[in-house]
């Protein structure tokens, strides 16, 4: 076995973006790297395991992960929550990856082995109005995507989730408060059947097109944009409302037979047990690394099967490497994993983490080391402090707040 | 008005036992308090706050509660889970609070006024044996109390939640980790129907009595210890079962006459919306600091009258002075709050908060004073520094974890 | 404290059209006014008011305003219906203003402040023919409308709901007894397409176009029409049928992705309980003087909420100006009031009531003034003496009475 | 036929209690009356009728009853709630009334017929404790009553619904308020079973039994009451809890076999569709003058007998000998109604009407003469002027407001 648990450490740093990572030494020397990064809020989730769950897990065994998954879920009382859930996911994800070296394996190896050969990817396209965004996709077919999600501006507005007017997106910015950006969800739904219907007369038939509403609609504006995309064929249309209250999908799903995808903001199977129970959604996103690690998330991909429902992990910037490796990992173990979201990360991020996954013709594979496969220079990470940074919020046009 | 916010401040202290406090300074120098206390995992609250919320409210007009609360509840993207809810909550806490005593009125007289006069308490009584247990009631009695919550022993085991072989009980315990209590349902089944019984005899059928399971039966055990205690006609019967799956308390409802209560771990109206809209619980108990305040609390009691289900708000010693005054200015304006929890306070937390809520004769009533009416001495504060403390887990006989 | 009620006074005058106002005097000489009028009904209000509940409010204490609801409604012992909760909200309103007023603050802040910066405004356009009506709602347009309820006549029909065929349209007609009017559905459902699409056609994407049914179809007929007007992007469908079987929406709803609306006539949670639960609708639209006032509305806005269902209330000029601030209050501080219908008022109802509120670019703001910011000329209400007046009536071509 | 309406009066008087009365008279000089006393509110109703139909119905044909029904309802546009129906109802009872005359039969003839010879009555015993009771429900039996609803104090409380501890019970009390009561549901509910069980005992197995808790539990004290009484044998267990949200009935129904009945503050169908339809009670109580007259009563019977529920119709006191009449008739012709409430009136009563209904050998028969066969003496009821008298209301030992 792989000892018992001697240290448990929390690294902050911020190479091209934040990240909090852990780390946990077993006795016999093994260490075990998990992704804590919750956009936005990382220093909650590091404060959660340094000050409170790091000496409770001294002296585990380190190969009892999911009696430290119950332990951690059940012992924190009140339960669920971004937060949370993230803490104990990076400590599931850590030592996963502890023991799958402490065996000399990959982590899938220990997951059931791998179930494919690769995991298809989808990445962004992005342009401002129709010309840049089909030059975007373009570029993004060019090298080597088969699935683009793609993003565009909306006249009348400034800003857009998604797409920028300049240079390359990256929502969160840095400093003491969020961006505020003006939203209208009507100017929105007038505009994106036309732009979605000429990028698909562009691509032609055989391109995967992926598109993104990001939780700013109603049942029914959901419903309406849902029915009208559906001669663009689709392979998901994602996020369409706000899904805390889960039954409200089942109109817009009786509305459309355009494939659905809801998941990066839910943290546990309690977020999505109704969408799954009564399949009102296609494609699961929920992240590793938000829902309670490899271990909580395999309940839910399990879950999710038996209603033939897949997955479609989460997987922009702020997925740090230990956690695309981890979604990497699981993926190729679970059978209902279609898609992997793969956005890159800031170059930077390659001084710090090392992973071993690969991209290869429009596709994934998580790389056969030990493990999870990535390497951390601690050394490089401490020269990247830091600094605070928000995700954007929103409002309508009459002031009032919105989802972002 | 009552001006822009102009500075928010975390307090972390622990006289007797850990606190976290908000602290909301106006342009105009009206101060506001809020309870950010998560039993257990206060410092990652204490850095949502400071680390990650904070900087965002400075400048924002101190009068728009509810713009706030959406602010930042849509504003964290990730939502819900009590490190988010109850970082919310102190923010919304502390923002009635200033805003009441802007105006110099208590904050029930902006929450519609007081619809009752009063506000029946209940409180724990506790003994390992029989004996022992009526002992306690009846001191609690004589006490003035007119509801009390019992819990005792069970032979066989060494601890069980709620008592103490010895002195006072105290769940959380200071240090590295978290007390380890070993459990067995089936003895608890056996023996608690024969205790309860007994008590009802000793105390004739005017006292109202409570009993809390705390989460630690299957929803089969749940609906056969409830129907077996339909004669000792109890108040209510607590947290039967782990409720994340709502659903499951259908069958425990369809076979019982037991009023049943739960919600003292969920934070948010997405964690009951289905046990209120099916109404398969006679009384919600959400606390108003874990909950996202008194604007998302009220909107929580006002779904649940509509439904005929009442509340009974959370209330052991963890619920800080600000917390508990919360409560009670929201209990007094709400028509369907029944009855608050009130374990009281450590000797020293007078030293630090001093509320103006009253106990008399059975009953609270939160004061008339300005605002929510509780003073604080942040110069005493500094003398009881925080030290981690822990809520026990639980494993069942074979050495599984099972639910506290 | 505001003291307690010394004074309930019932004032009727017809300033143009007729209105019944409540006058609530505390004992420190505070006033708040509420609105009771009920559209051809306003005498069974007045009598309800002044007969029944005025001397049973007497010395309560001013600042009770939920326990004075709660009285009321309770206390009816038969309850519900729009007179009951006409006079209820009356009393409501005056209680809300009063407090404001003693407080020295515009009501919305004592319901939790702004929640945004403006409320979007909809009035009425309406032409007999096609040209007419574009006239109307380019004229409309130009004083500044963004969102225009749009009615039209109906060939081979002499008259039609919300549109004359010479000058402005009045509905309420003075005299003994009311206009009846001669209706037929079929005639309606062949033409109303043609004519909005057109209107479509001429203002282009940007403005919202709403249209109101009147209660005229049967379910069938309005899943047809509403399922024929996709294409015309209304903002909203209003009042399909008649909706005492709120169960009968669930077939039209799932035979359309046109956003529905309804509530005009409803007066409590109970006439749109399942709507909102089951999101038949997309916008309730209870008025506040009708629905119980602001306390009571609150509790059917927060339920909405839950549902993801917006709000767009009632407001033709029987609402009079005081509840077209209680409106605009409420609805400044409610996070999901889309909407306020606002047809404004007959000129002589300006030498009565100066109201606060004011009109800019197409949005309204109920001002900052304490209280609901609405004078009221007692003098001047002298001259203008009540006089019966009428809402239509319809028949069907074979002379069976039918929905106005 | 019998001409047109070219007279509609209201009479309000007061022999022994508040009554409103509506004289409809026709163009060939027959007259009709109808009830329209609503108990605590009798004067909103007259001026509904005076004020806002009278002139509306004059010049009607007389015998178009339908169809003035429809007119009335639909042409109020804002509907139901119990002053709107109660005015449709005594418009609609003197219209049968009128019209029965008219053909010199009485009303049941017009209504199919007569489908039984008599109607089971069922009255009031009262007691404060259980030998008082006794005497009264003995002393009733022995005036013939087969079915008898007993009422009695309970210990610690000094006023109960439906008994005195003196003389005999009327709750309206005339004044300028209402009188408040206090009330507590747990000292009821441990007393309740003991006094009816011990009634049984003493009254033998054929006494048919009935109680009225009088909306004063919530479902689940509900659900505890009527399964404790199930050994009672009670005919009906009346007005459980308030039953504006209908679905809370289903957990009721689900705990128990003790016959159900509700409906006194019922008014129109949509009160009770759900609870006829999912046949969540035994009977309906909806009474003929608040239930929008005969026409439309007629129409709930006939759907609760598609459900097989029965019906047993309000009648106390303040459902006036005319209103009665309208009762036993509509009974007399419907196979549905099972019982009737039958109170009897103050002495001073029968100054003013003389009904034609008897009683004996416990049931009612309304009679045979024409129309309901109720004479009204309107000289004498000059004598009595109307004097305000209210219904009382209820706090619970909290201080707040309870369902009466």
């Amino acid at each position: 076995m792989s000892g018992q648990i001697e240290k448990v450490e929390v690294l902050v740093c911020s190479p091209g973006r934040n990240y909090v990572s852990v780390k946990i030494t077993s006795s016999d020397g093994v260490v075990g790297w998990g992704d804590a990064t919750l956009n936005g809020r990382e220093l909650a989730v590091a404060a959660y395991i340094r000050d409170h769950l790091a000496s409770t897990l001294i002296g585990r065994p380190a190969d009892r992960i999911e009696d430290t998954w119950q332990y951690l879920y059940r012992g924190a009382y009140w339960r669920r929550g971004p937060v949370t859930m993230t803490a104990i996911g990076a400590i599931d994800i850590a030592l996963w990856d502890l023991n799958a070296k402490a065996l000399g394996v990959p982590v899938h190896r220990l997951l059931g082995g791998a179930t494919r050969n690769r995991i298809l990817a989808y990445t962004h396209a992005t342009g401002w109005d129709l010309p840049a965004l089909i030059d975007s996709v373009d570029a993004t077919r060019e090298a080597g995507y088969r699935a683009i999600r793609a993003q565009f501006g909306v006249p009348g507005l400034e800003t857009v989730y998604g797409v920028s007017q300049s240079a390359a997106y990256e929502p969160a910015g840095r400093g003491a408060r969020p961006a505020e950006e003006l939203w209208d969800t009507h100017a929105y739904l007038r505009h994106a059947p036309k732009v979605l219907s000429a990028l698909r007369e562009h691509v032609g038939p055989d391109l995967h097109l992926l598109h993104d509403a990001h939780h700013r609609l109603d049942p029914t504006q959901a419903a309406r944009l849902a029915r009208s995309l559906e001669e663009v064929d689709l392979f998901w249309l994602e996020d369409l409302i706000p899904a805390e209250n889960q039954e409200l999908l089942r109109s817009v799903r009786a509305a459309t037979v355009t494939p659905l995808a809801i998941g990066e903001v839910f943290t546990s199977i309690w977020d999505c047990r109704i969408l799954l129970a009564e399949r009102l959604i296609d494609f699961i996103r929920m992240a590793v690394s938000h829902g309670g690690g490899i271990s909580h998330l395999r309940t839910v991909l399990n879950y999710a099967a038996v209603h033939q429902v897949k997955a479609g992990p989460h997987g922009p910037s702020d997925i740090s490497p230990i956690a695309m490796a981890a979604s990497l990992h699981l993926g190729l173990a679970s059978p209902n994993v279609a898609i992997q979201e793969y956005m890159g990360h800031p170059a930077e991020t390659a001084e710090v983490f090392s992973p071993g996954y690969t991209f290869t013709d429009g596709y994934l594979h998580p790389g056969d080391a030990p493990g999870l496969g990535v390497e951390v220079d601690e050394t490089a990470a401490a020269r990247f402090e830091y600094e605070g940074a928000y995700l954007p919020t929103a409002r309508t046009l009459d002031g009032g707040v919105t989802d972002w």
